[in-house]
């Protein structure tokens, strides 16, 4: 705050002037003392200035309604939803979310430092915070053919920018506690900053090694215990309820019964779509559910605000105070959480408006590179007859290992046939790598179904039950330059087009939702089953740390023994 | 922590290795979840490498005792209790304080950035963990003369060093709620880290202009319904239980009464002095009386703790944990908190070590320079025989203004008299400034007190009943180069002599102590009144912001009104 700015807000407070808008007659939950606290909200230069009676130029009488501070996604990943970073903010925002801690590592391992100064780029004037985590495992395994390598020095220049808070979630455990030193290089830059985790299931003893390397969080805990075992070790539990991962239940539960304040714990949504965004809201949600749960409602709303703010050192931000943004949400009540409206540095966000979408640069829009490839790329033999098969389940994303024996040594299926192929193209540096393999679970019949999202690396991956279809799918992707699209008897379907990056649809998020609505009808019509949301599922096949087999560029990759096949 | 050790930490961790030391069936506080913890502490290279079930090069049973984190004085003046640095913080690590948060303003106010230099040099290899605050208010008023002005400019150079947390208790409240220029740069500066507050009994619009210029601590409060006004500001309020000023009980009773479990407080001594120290313990002792008070013991640990380890953004410090700093207590159990054992870095404090006064640079041992200077300088006269007086209360260091008419307009007593004369000599720039004036309530007859401690001036201060005795007393405080000095009958009684910037003895401690308590046994013969510490209510008399009246070099100073008298 610069000193004029400070003399007026000072002069606000001690009631020597006039504010520029005053919130009257509110109930304000003060986070620090878990208190209502009845009063007027002054506000002025997009600060809270005082909190008592006041006047100003302009006044609202908020008739004994509920005050908190704007609420705190404490990590997620904007790229995932398919939608432009200022989509996804600007709906969430609508929900009350006023600050953003996001991960840009799906946008850094198609396009680099590039990707991460397009979120940077598409935040920077939206109507709300949005603080950037740098992302920590880029790639995310040695074996990973992505498009980029982030290096300590490569991060080097953004730790003088207050909008980067630190380093990404950290996914590669064991590069943490083996002590490899690029692993620790980018660690110790950011020393003085938040280093996030990604921490699912450690041992005990793991865990006390990875937090050692001062490790502060993580998103990933999914039951009670392991968030204790986390909090013991001073670890900050990011409490997520996602579009698919979703915590909230048994984590609040068990603060719930051991009469825990939610001290250590905050929420966050990891990655939301934004069509339940609009069905049941955004960190309000996680408000909404841990109150029904039983949580108090103060101590609900500190989890979604302060809790956040203190474990990342925002200053400022997250409390109804003087000299804090005034980021605020009107409640009707602190039982429903309905949340009426949202003020962003004290100007009340309007939730009707048109959301424009921001044009990006051309070359994150040309990133679909594939090197030689035809239809013989496709083709799988095996000499004994036996074929290496990925079983997928329903409702998981992992998958057990299994194998078949086919006539000919030739994969050739029969439209009616349990297995089908599974492959994935290349798509960074035009390599002409291919990758084939044998899934079996999914379900599809007569045609293909293909993607360029496909965590982490966001190669082309494609799944059909011929080879013609397949490769049919995999040419509209390259032609689109990324997007998910569905092949049915030699034609192209549908596809729905995301050129940024081969993450995101530039075509604003009403078009996405409506396309998809309709390719997903169309995926199930053609055999895939009902448990599998069939875009979703497809994108982790081919992540190489999910076990027990996947498939790469490189060929089937045992996860467990860390061998590749090409049969 | 280096790569190789973060390495061989981890495999400690996870059992790879054996510790150092390992502290076996120990009961741990956790102060991050509240719970007592069974197990082993494995330590390695001064950190804790884990908790669980441990073999270490050396073991040590501790058969069920309680460990908790070393405890952490949020907020003190070495130098205000007249011993070395060193040794106050070795004594009061004997009982269990490992983390020291200093405020040398002191040493500032005499020698400036040397005496800042000479707190961090003297605590560089103490066994203990000691951080500087940069004092904000050298001098500490605009009519001070003191012997250094510290500004924004000043302190830069000390930003980069991390034993610098931040600026120091910020008493000038009124240059930062009207926005001066001098304070708000030293405010600017210390942005990005802690600015300590001094705010008694603001009014709460008051409080809340002045949190808003990023003030996030007080240890001045000194009731609950303050502290609570405070906390709904997001202040930390630091619990203060020194030799004189003792908040706990009020503070922690409310505390109790409101179920609340001392999130956003922590502790402080201020100002304690080392006697007190070794009669009733430090930090540890606010436990105790927390406890006793009806605090959960692991909430008044907390507190003792983590709390100000998060309020001062310390990591490593503050709890038992893998990568904490193995700073440890041994408690026999949780209601008397009787401190058995001390570990700094993982090494046991040895309780009965001689201390070793450090030598200071000769520099800061010549401090006391007065200029022209004769019994002519404390004359007192009056055109129309009327005075002003300072009239003392007993256990105050408040005054009352009052007036009484001499005969003849000359002030010369008599022994019986009710009113004695006191005076201050600048001291810093041989100035010859000499402010003389007539106290009331004191009560010495028969000879003079002096000292070279004054708040925050330091100048020489001197109460007699006659000139020849005050005018000896400065005497023998130059020549001494500063301490506290009583003359009798026209004789120097005793001087404990501070040549330490004319504020600590190098001496060793129990010197000091040994003759101080001989001093005050004559000071109380002479007739000083048995509701005084005679030097500690002395070194107040000069301070400009203290009601209602008081002694400068300048002359009398009406603290109301901001005028100067000569009589």
């Amino acid at each position: 705050m610069n000193l004029n700015g400070y003399g007026r807000g000072s002069r606000i407070a001690r009631g020597l002037e006039t504010a520029d808008l005053v919130l009257k007659n509110a109930q304000i939950v003060n986070v620090f003392t878990g208190e209502i606290i009845k009063g007027d909200i002054a506000i002025a230069d997009g600060k809270i200035a005082g909190i008592g009676s006041y006047t100003g130029a302009e006044e609202r009488d908020l008739q004994g309604k509920f005050v908190c501070p704007g609420f705190i996604d404490s990590h997620l990943h904007l790229e995932s939803t398919l939608v432009t970073p200022a989509e996804l903010v600007t709906v969430a925002s609508r929900h009350g979310t006023t600050t953003f801690i996001v991960d840009p590592h799906e946008s850094a391992n198609v396009s680099g430092l590039a990707g991460i100064d397009y979120i940077l780029d598409q935040t920077s004037d939206v109507d709300a915070n949005v603080f950037v985590m740098m992302p920590s495992c880029v790639p995310a395994t040695s074996i990973d053919d992505n498009g980029c390598t982030l290096t300590a020095e490569d991060m080097a220049p953004y730790l003088e920018n207050e909008r980067i808070l630190g380093l990404g979630e950290v996914m590669d455990y064991s590069s943490v506690v083996n002590a490899e030193e690029s692993m620790h290089r980018k660690l110790a830059l950011f020393e003085n900053k938040v280093r996030d985790g990604h921490a699912p299931f450690l041992s005990d003893s793991d865990l006390q090694a990875y937090v050692m390397a001062g490790i502060t969080t993580d998103h990933e805990c999914s039951t009670f215990e392991y968030a204790m075992m986390e909090r013991r070790n001073g670890m900050t539990v990011h409490i997520r309820e996602g579009s698919a991962a979703r915590n909230v239940e048994a984590i609040i539960r068990g603060l719930v019964e051991n009469h825990m304040n939610g001290e250590g714990f905050c929420f966050c949504t990891d990655d939301k779509h934004i069509e339940d965004i609009e069905r049941e809201g955004h960190i309000d949600h996680n408000v909404r559910k841990s109150i029904a749960l039983g949580m108090d409602p103060v101590a609900a709303i500190q989890m979604a605000t302060i809790r956040s703010a203190v474990c990342y050192g925002l200053k400022g931000i997250g409390a109804v105070a003087p000299g804090y943004q005034a980021d605020l949400v009107v409640l009707d009540d602190l039982e429903r959480v309905q949340v009426e409206d949202v003020y962003y540095k004290g100007r009340l966000i309007d939730k009707t408006s048109e959301i424009v979408v921001k044009a990006c640069a051309e070359e994150l829009k040309n990133t679909v590179h594939v090197g030689e490839f035809s239809r013989e790329s496709l083709k799988l033999t095996s000499p004994d007859g036996v074929f290496r098969v990925l079983e997928m389940e329903e409702g998981q994303i992992t998958t057990k290992k299994a194998a078949v024996k086919l006539a000919d040594g030739v994969c050739e299926f029969r439209s009616d046939s349990q297995y089908q192929k599974i492959a994935v193209v290349e798509r960074h540096k035009a390599s002409g790598m291919v990758g084939v393999g044998i899934v079996k679970g999914f379900g599809i019949r007569g045609g293909a179904i293909a993607s360029s999202v496909s965590h982490d690396s966001h190669n082309l991956i494609v799944i059909g039950d011929n080879d013609e279809d397949m490769e049919l799918a995999v040419r509209e992707l390259i032609r689109t330059q990324g997007g998910y699209t569905i092949v049915a008897d030699h034609k192209v379907f549908d596809t729905l087009e995301l050129p940024v990056m081969g993450l995101m649809s530039d075509a604003g998020y009403q078009y996405g939702n409506e396309k998809l609505k309709g390719m997903i009808e169309k995926a199930y019509s053609m055999g895939v089953s009902g448990g599998y949301d069939p875009f979703i599922t497809l994108s982790f096949m081919a992540l190489p740390v999910i076990p027990e087999v996947r498939v790469t560029p490189r060929g089937i990759y045992d996860v467990l023994t860390g061998e590749f096949y090409r049969n």
